[in-house]
């Protein structure tokens, strides 16, 4: 029975994950393990929701993790309005209504923030840990689960540790993580010994303090596993345009066909790009990212990657069946890492990585917007593209030219909220053409974004307003008309479409 | 005669700056030393807007530099249209007219990516480039001069070499200059391996291939020496805040009385900074920083800091009269680096520099806005400041909370151009107080802001768009009046004040 739980000392703290769940108490700051939907708590908090629910005082605590969860955790939580704080990026729909309702105060910060300020302290201090393991070793070390996130920090800066130790996880991942403990507070930092995404600068496993450990929850449930849906049309395009790029810069001298370390987001994009990939004949590529998806264990088996780092997957069941079937082949071709070492500004840079991300939208210089629609109502959060894009060798945002309908377009006069600057953007896709900003002065940037990557649609909207600028902004470096600039956006709100209505005359 | 030029072989390139200007051929890609002011070439450029000006078919250059230069270059330059591109910081008047009136491409970039950014090929070739030296070595290595800057990198990539050897630097700099030839291009980089501030990673001495060097001209000119001023009653008030900061970071353990590597600008709050930290009794500091100023030197010599290390000097008259007086004093303790190595995301990171930087405004939400005026009109640049806020230990933005006579509030609803997103403010000081937004949300963000920082004349107007915008904001995450955000630059533009005008009932 308890197999997973191979530590006599640690056996002893088996508990209900309810027993588990009344040792946090109200206000506590809480660091839970979980990155895009893997490697999460599964029992402890949906216990710790429902108690929350039958509390006749309402209480609610602070939450820390790796990044988006699930609906055991941040559903659960934000349904019962037990979160008072949340930090960072999430994805989960019952979270995200409160956050935009204005009643759950949400941090938005880089990932490869989060661990570092909580020991610097900018959080205050950390109560508890809540972290799924896959199981505990004889001398007590942790074998870590499906994400590492920001695991190795929360064991070592909260006071408690309740460790969930999941069956349904592959006991086959021991051995696959590198979690390296070689960090250390300025001014007593030393290099990062990473010079190849398949270098191994850690150990394969998590410590903890045993006398920190309160409670040992066992489950048995899978991750929150999305489903994977073939790439439709407007993503292949993006990635045929992504492709083109590419051989443009192996034929130009500026890459080799091994290209560079690839990052890439989670979605239909990323998977398509992946496809297009394996279809123009790569191989021997590797990933330095955040998240391995489906297409990526495609990929290893093709030997288009002959090996990829990240912190977290994010499979559908399939992509689970498959790992799980072939753990033996990827545990020598996947590295799982901290997420402050997958996404290291310092290892970004050395690797060069090819930084591929999504975006809301871009506007005529370059500004993207991440987050938020409108400038207020925020999606997910910015995640590790800052990270990546700020020090890549290349940052590459992609986005279909519109949404809902062609109601929205994705390159508008003025981001209504910019998370990525002018000065981190060097490429842009849509399902139109691909924008090259390198090399561009702000009007010059305008020109190629318009032509380039805007919708028919929109395309004479925006060149009437970049002309408009160009004659009439009060400066003429990065023209502006300030009272038009976010009308775009002002119109979607009121009238749920940014186009303009006709204004054929009456009668 | 010739005594700082000391190698045989580039002694007999020797020749007038009306000479060497004249190899420059129209079109090309020019790369010259030169950063805030020091070490720019002080000749050719001069030889060459003479010979634009006088020529009967008008040609223009690209130029590309450390950062600001001179009126002898820049200035120059843009007064006869001599330049079609321009990057990457500036801070001339008559090179901010042209760009500003729509006349001159402009590009904004980060102070740690133009280097690799040439090597990467991102901005096509280097034909030729000038670059200021102190003296040649008998086997033909550079001294450098008062900035190091790109210059690594610009006489390397470069076709052609223009020297100029500049006998008003004094010759008592040599040795004091850490050049590291150990960069590369992904996938080969390797860590830099600098752990203190102090350490000397590379050589004294840049190399040139003398092959590629088709002119050496003399020259005997002081850099632009910007006057220094005593720092305001304002300027104190900002020291004053940040110092009490400081003060209360030691009390929480977050920092110890040796602080951490301090990086600062050049203008009054810096220098009312330096003041203020002799005045608090600070010893043993040290500066990893862009650039050394006046009040460096003084702090140098109290033992306020026991080292700086920098790209480049700014210095009045006078200090360059007290360098000058006690070179030997100062070149043990002062290091000049290449400027992706004073900017680099992986030192500024392990180093855990305090990252002190100026803005034109920060918005509600953190948000700031370094370079543009009302959105539009750029000032300087984004400098390095995007690089050391985004990986220091503390990223502070600084700045009267009024300007143009009050007619200018440094805190807007809405930034009308981003620099640094909400992602990468940790703390805003203005005279009115400091507002650290270190693990705040975005409301909580904007009321500290607000009761901190603003003016009292504008700090109602923020509350009022404030609480509108909670209401009726879309979203309610980062609340905005998409309709109203802008407003207030609308009305600086059109108005001249920020203010709204008085509205009382006529007669």
């Amino acid at each position: 029975m308890h197999d997973r739980i191979r530590n006599a000392r640690l056996g002893e703290r088996v508990m209900s994950a309810e027993e588990a769940a009344a040792l946090i108490q109200p206000g506590m700051t809480v660091a839970m393990s979980g990155f895009t939907g893997a490697g999460y708590p599964k029992e402890v908090p949906l216990a710790l929701a429902r108690r929350m629910e039958a509390a006749e005082q309402p209480f609610r605590i602070r939450v820390l993790t790796g990044a988006s969860t699930a609906p055991e955790l941040d559903g659960a939580l934000a349904k019962v309005d037990g979160m008072e704080l949340r930090l960072p990026y999430q994805s989960d729909p019952a979270l995200r209504e409160r956050i935009n309702a204005g009643t759950l105060d949400y941090i938005d910060i880089h990932l490869s923030h989060v661990a570092q300020h909580t020991w610097f302290g900018f959080f205050g201090p950390v109560d508890v840990a809540v972290v799924e393991v896959v199981g505990i070793t004889e001398d007590g070390r942790l074998i870590p689960s499906s994400s590492v996130g920001n695991n190795k920090t929360w064991l070592e800066q909260a006071d408690k540790v309740i460790l969930e130790v999941n069956r349904f996880q592959p006991a086959g991942m021991e051995g696959m993580h590198d979690v390296y403990y070689g960090t250390a507070l300025p001014p007593h930092r030393r290099p990062i010994p990473l010079v190849d995404p398949e270098d191994r600068i850690g150990e394969p496993y998590l410590s903890v303090d045993p006398e920190k450990v309160i409670a040992v929850v066992e489950t048995d449930g899978p991750d929150r596993n999305s489903p994977f849906s073939p790439p439709d049309e407007s993503s292949k395009q993006i990635a045929g345009h992504l492709l083109e790029f590419f051989d443009h810069e192996i034929r130009r001298g500026r890459l080799t066909d091994r290209l560079l370390p690839l990052q890439s987001g989670v979605g239909n994009i990323p998977n398509a790009v992946m496809a297009a990939l394996a279809e123009g004949g790569y191989k021997g590529l590797t990933a330095y990212t955040e998240v391995i998806q489906d297409g990526m264990l495609g990929l290893i088996k093709e030997g288009v990657l002959r090996m990829a780092s990240a912190t977290s997957f994010s499979l559908s069941r399939d992509g689970v069946d498959e790992f799980n079937a072939n753990v033996d082949f990827y545990r020598e071709r996947i590295i799982l890492r901290t997420q402050e070492i997958s996404n290291h500004p310092e290892l970004i840079r050395r690797l060069g990585c090819i930084a591929l991300n999504g975006m809301i939208e871009a506007d005529l210089y370059g500004n993207v917007n991440s987050t938020h629609v409108a400038g207020t109502k925020v999606m997910n959060g910015i995640g590790g593209s800052g990270d990546f894009a700020r020090n890549g060798y290349l940052s590459v945002f992609m986005s279909p030219s519109t949404a809902k309908n062609g109601n929205i377009s994705a390159i508008v006069p003025m981001a209504s909220h910019v998370d990525h600057t002018e000065h981190d953007t060097m490429v842009v896709i849509t399902e139109q053409g691909l924008a090259d900003l390198r090399g561009l002065a702000p009007k010059q940037r305008a020109r190629t974004i318009i032509e380039n990557c805007a919708h028919p649609d929109y395309r004479p909207m925006l060149e009437d307003y970049s002309e408009r600028a160009q004659r009439e902004s009060f400066g003429k470096h990065t023209p502006h008309l300030l009272g038009e600039a976010l009308s775009w956006h002002e119109r979607f709100v009121e009238t749920g479409s940014m186009r303009v209505p006709d204004r054929r005359p009456a009668g």
